[in-house]
């Protein structure tokens, strides 16, 4: 398992695109990934989940700045009552310091070709007499998040804490075969804010007026969306031959259902394709993300499932000839590669329950 | 109802910040506004809307691009078998050219500082055969789809075609009682596209080899927060004097559920307060967006309220002391004003169904 074979397979389904000749050796796939049709509804779906985890899901009300740190700021304190801790999410241009090191590169960045990547970064305000025990808390907590989406979830892991400048930092790490990658980086500040003065970081820790510690988490968006892709690449023995498939988290996957048709008529072929066409709107109409392709009729099941397998779609919704008949259809997992039999009739409920926990 | 008696209502509630002087006349508010961190979760919401209607939830299949247009053209096209129709989506910065006329401003963009804004682009490749009919659908689901989230539907509506250099031009405005704004400009095209030259649109109309039509819904982001808004402000009598509110749809609204507490001795308060915090996190773990605010406690219902209907929040949990015995609260509506009973066992559960649907 190489950084360059995941990205063949990742190329030829559309995440990513290399932009400069494949033939040149390994070291020169450096700065020459975009993200394709598919990385972007990867990309998409990780956004979302990190959106869910520090915005609407904390225990803190978090605000969600867009045009205006500052300003974010000035609005939460004054809802919050000046009360501690909230905290501020932003989707931003590029890394500015906060620590007082030089800028950090998120390993995987490297890969691409803009200079100014999206950087995902949450700061919480915490009472100072709160904040070493809550930036423990929030290690475990963001560790744990990565875990919860990874087809390996031992591979990540936290570093050390560095002080530099009264600055606390731990690394969030992925351990690949070739190599650690920096996927984010966690910092504690009891010092002023970059935006912000002394004055302005005045805020209650119950009845006390006290100066907030700030506690920030930096992922680089496109750094996430080629770690999903290699934490997800896994290969399987099959038949003497290996075989390589995405195990994409359910929620991050670009597609949760693809179809796949059997019959050896042509006339049932097209009734099945009607029948898929309609599974599939009804399907979308719910939110789930379907792949329906008129390669579906055409290639063999084996090809059909190697190649939904290599897009990380968890299930496979197959229908034949006794489909008409009976109106039941299987649903094929990638992860076991067992099929189990679904009425067409609750099939979209059924996928809904499969996709509804994490 | 003036567009500036929204914006300092919007302003007061963190939808929206003005940069200069509001004391200067009406016509100066140009070029102004600043999204804040409520409107930047409308902004998220109006975006997720759009990308499930445009690319999760289509009868054809639509691709997200995000590096490169023509890639994810050649993408599409192979996965397809180049059948058409197939589209491809896009959140990019500014108004690029299709149609060969000036570039359009949609009219609330005048409100922003920013000269780039995002424009939330959907591009169609459809068989010249079906392209008109295509067209006629396509305006009409617009169409709809801006009624769907709106307050007062009627306000949407399709201006005439106009053709312009083989280029057909359909405007869907909204109509304020300051004026009509232009908020998407859907267009066909049987001409070539500006970054498509005739040998990539060659594509297959059932078994036929035909040049593809291509039709683009165009929408500018920041144009959407400021309709949505304006779209959603309301003035209802209340005890002769008229008090304003925001109807945001439940699906858009930055926050769905928030908390008051009504209680007459502190050890009760500081317990509803808990059990407040305790619901209002199962809320948020169930992907609710909720807002537990320390006012919650001590202004009047009626201020509360207020401020509720003003950020648009279409249900409060109001909890008191009989909740602590007998576990009811009262989920009060903010379109109706009125109360009805929930047990705080099943709260969560209840919300969920209520924003489930459109």
């Amino acid at each position: 398992m190489t950084f360059k074979k995941i990205l063949d397979v990742c190329e030829k389904h559309g995440f990513v695109k290399r932009i400069i000749n494949k033939s040149i050796d390994n070291d020169a796939v450096n700065k020459l990934v975009k993200i394709g049709p598919v990385g972007a509804l990867l990309q998409e779906n990780l956004k979302t989940e990190w959106f869910f985890s520090m915005v609407i899901n904390r225990e803190n009300t978090v605000f969600l700045s867009k045009d205006s740190f500052v300003d974010t700021y000035e609005y939460g304190k004054e809802i919050c009552q000046e009360k501690l801790p909230f905290g501020i999410a932003e989707i931003k241009e590029g890394i500015d310091n906060v620590c007082g090191n030089a800028n950090k590169l998120f390993d995987f960045d490297k890969y691409f070709m803009e200079e100014r990547q999206l950087v995902l970064r949450t700061t919480m305000f915490v009472a100072p007499s709160k904040s070493i025990q809550f930036f423990h808390q929030w290690q475990r907590q963001r560790k744990m998040w990565w875990r919860k989406f990874s087809a390996a979830p031992g591979k990540y892991h936290l570093t050390d804490i560095s002080t530099n400048n009264g600055c606390q930092n731990v690394e969030i790490k992925a351990e690949y075969p070739w190599g650690s990658h920096l996927i984010e980086s966690l910092m504690l500040l009891n010092d002023l804010h970059p935006k912000l003065d002394s004055q302005q970081l005045q805020a209650k820790d119950g009845r006390k007026k006290v100066q907030a510690h700030h506690i920030t988490s930096d992922i680089s968006l496109s750094s996430m969306v080629l770690n999903a892709l290699c934490d997800a690449y896994d290969e399987v023995p099959l038949q003497n031959e290996s075989r390589s498939l995405l195990r994409l988290h359910r929620k991050l996957t670009p597609y949760k259902i693809s179809f796949s048709i059997i019959a050896s008529q042509a006339a049932v072929t097209e009734e099945l394709s009607q029948l898929a066409l309609y599974l599939c709107r009804k399907l979308r109409s719910d939110h789930i993300s379907s792949l329906l392709l008129p390669s579906a009729t055409k290639n063999s099941l084996e090809s059909q499932y190697r190649h939904y397998d290599q897009l990380g779609i968890p299930y496979t919704v197959v229908l034949n000839e006794n489909t008409l008949k009976n109106g039941i259809a299987f649903l094929r997992s990638r992860d076991t590669t067992l099929k189990e039999q679904v009425h067409v009739s609750s099939l979209s409920e059924y996928v809904q329950q499969l996709f509804k926990n994490y």
